[in-house]
């Protein structure tokens, strides 16, 4: 498949700053000790998911993938390097040849997930996988969060319309991301238009009230809106009094009016009254798109409202009160020297907290009840029991430094609806709890 | 100033689409109904602080200024929205030869804020204004957010060191953008190399577990760190046993050796312990760095620890808590043509909730106490009085257009501490409380 066609690659800079400092004098003193190239196995997981969530959400995989195909030292990278005293000569010129030649395998984008399990395995020189460790984890760490917090809206909407209107209250470019991630866990559209651009997720938008208030009055301003952008606009209708502006609206754009939006006030209580009055006017087909600070739990107290829609800005670009996961990349397995075929030797830290890890190259596998709902993410080192060969998440990403996983931006989001729907029930409560199926270690 | 003594201006794009399809079509509407050029004042402000924080801090100022710098629409971006449908071809017309040609005042980066401080103010056409309204809150809400977070662990570390270590937790970008508003809330250094590139903030590194595993010992691993990066370095010791760690680590480095870093346990009395054993090897000088999810709280309670720097990363990231600000951006005037010299007519929503706004272009100023303590933000739309004329706090950023205030970053840390320091004592309390001054309105 072409790349064309998974959205428009526009300047995707080189990611190859996007590195802690001690990545590089890391590879500096490994390749004065000669053990750079020790062959090794790096992966990244989560040894726990945000506080009384049920399950987590891969997002960003198709991120990680430009990311570590874009991550290479220009001149100008070098010569800061050079200037800072950051690295020495022989590190700066392996930087200035670097080009991640390893493997990786992870879980699919969209693919859920839970404490323990490999969501990326990168594998090759110590060097040149240490070196993508901060990368990867801002990515994955950010578009998860988002991505898990998008699929919570996502379920409690169900199957009313998702905008994801939360630009403003992130930095813009995880602003980008995080309209992708929320595409991902189950929303419909964005009102970001760099994600349009990007990603090609559908763009939206309706009217703010500085755009009634320019207008001498709210019938001008409506008026200028339908004139110029016909009937099926959205118009705002809380600038003055609610019931006055749909009033006015259905006046001026007939019954015809696409949408009304209602940015304030206690949403349950006016989105009925709204309504009524809509059917009253005829605006049978009107619908009625809700915004002001909605979250997973004010979009679930909104069910039996007449809601067609929801606009959700900061609760999602902020993950729900959970902005980032706590993912992390570390070394599991080594070899001594830089050939794959020696035998691993799983390597961990042994820490004084709750910080240790189990080492070792790991598989996962999701086994399912004899109803065909998912029990257990089972995790292992050894040999894939054979009843489980065929329920294994990892899938490979990248050959020998080649990108060899690439998808459609559609096709994470139809895998996340899957991989959520094969859950237990329980997934999509809202209320705190334990994750959804244990993980067990084999 | 050359703008090349600022910080390196490396590849900022065009930040045109960093903006809510709405923006383009109001600005659609408002053009075929005549009003687009109507002369329109906007601001910036917040309704209130975070609960229970005390003061806000101004950050990404500077960044807003190369975001208006760079907002223009090129050929693929046009493209991109006639394919869409996004807006009609007149716009499209109008968005090609788009600069903002207006007037931009307010805070200075650094300075603290208030509930109701006019913290930017874009005055222009309507159009040419509303078109800025995403990308100016973006970078505001993330990085004020940051720079507070940053401010008030700077204010708990109380003079010791503080190093940014973040970028792993959040969008790779945000991260760059974070470390940026931490150095102005008071941060020394970051270790996100792009942020050395990009803004020239100090960036620094230690080692990870993954350099101790790779090793066959972690005396190996000390000695390949120590022989490639010098005595001086800072060597990672709580990989398996920290007391023997911390031994092997002056054998190696002898008592020169830089710093020793502590990741994980109770790092209060790790630190107490490894000061001692370190004093007792004659390592008087060596300092000691810890890490592992600290906060501001964190940090203050260390404060009796021998702890010479804090490394912060996950807390930081997310703005402690919260990681975006409430700032909004609203039309609160504007004429009933394009002339400037027009009476404005002050503007504002009438909610049904509590965000109504207070309409009319405004001035701020901080009135101080006979200490020279401040005692109140004033914020008024009247004239401003002559004892607060020399008090007031927005600044010229950009006039007719171009940018005028630009300046070295470390203009805006420096602003922040002295900011800080004349607010009364009680707001460098961690505990949750009242703003620290009260918002007048006059």
């Amino acid at each position: 498949m072409n790349s064309a066609d998974l959205g428009r690659r526009v300047g995707v800079p080189s990611t190859a700053l996007f590195t802690d400092q001690y990545e590089l004098t890391m590879v500096q003193a490994a390749l004065k000790a000669g053990t750079a190239d020790r062959y090794s196995v790096f992966e990244a997981f989560t040894r726990r998911l945000p506080e009384g969530r049920r399950y987590g959400v891969v997002g960003g995989t198709g991120r990680v993938l430009d990311a570590v195909e874009n991550f290479h030292f220009d001149d100008e990278m070098l010569a800061f390097l050079r200037d800072r005293d950051v690295v020495d000569a022989p590190t700066l010129q392996w930087l200035a040849d670097y080009r991640f030649s390893g493997d990786i395998w992870g879980y699919p984008e969209g693919e859920v997930y839970f404490p323990g399990s490999p969501i990326l395995r990168v594998e090759g020189s110590f060097a040149e996988c240490v070196l993508l460790e901060t990368v990867i984890l801002s990515i994955l760490n950010h578009d998860s969060a988002i991505a898990a917090a998008a699929s919570r809206m996502s379920a409690a909407a169900g199957g009313r319309g998702l905008i994801e209107m939360g630009a403003r209250r992130t930095h813009e470019l995880s602003a980008v991301a995080s309209a992708r991630a929320a595409y991902v866990g189950g929303f419909d559209t964005t009102s970001d238009l760099a994600a349009g651009f990007r990603y090609g997720i559908p763009t939206v938008g309706t009217s703010a009230h500085a755009f009634t208030l320019l207008h001498d009055t709210e019938r001008d301003a409506f008026q200028a809106q339908v004139d110029s952008l016909g009937r099926n606009t959205t118009l705002l209708v809380d600038t003055y009094d609610v019931t006055e502006a749909v009033r006015t609206a259905v006046e001026i754009a007939g019954t015809e009016l696409g949408a009304v939006r209602i940015d304030s006030g206690d949403l349950l209580l006016v989105a009925h009254r709204v309504r009524q009055q809509l059917d009253e006017l005829g605006a049978t087909g009107t619908r009625i798109v809700v915004t002001s600070d909605l979250d997973e739990y004010a979009i679930a107290s909104l069910a039996a409202a007449p809601v067609d829609a929801y606009g959700v800005g900061t609760q999602l670009v902020t993950g729900s009160g959970h902005p980032t996961c706590s993912m992390v990349y570390k070394l599991v397995a080594r070899a001594g020297s830089a050939d794959p075929a020696e035998e691993l030797r799983p390597v961990a830290k042994k820490s004084l907290g709750a910080k240790s890890s189990v080492g070792g190259r790991k598989w996962a596998a999701r086994r399912l009840d004899e109803h065909g709902v998912a029990e257990a993410e089972v995790v292992g080192t050894g040999p894939v029991p054979a009843e489980l060969a065929d329920r294994q998440l990892q899938v490979e990403l990248v050959r020998g430094g080649e990108v060899v996983a690439r998808e459609p931006l559609e096709a994470a989001r139809t895998r996340h609806l899957a991989a959520r729907g094969g859950l237990p029930m329980s997934a999509s409560q809202l209320s705190r709890g334990e994750p959804v199926i244990p993980t067990e270690r084999v």
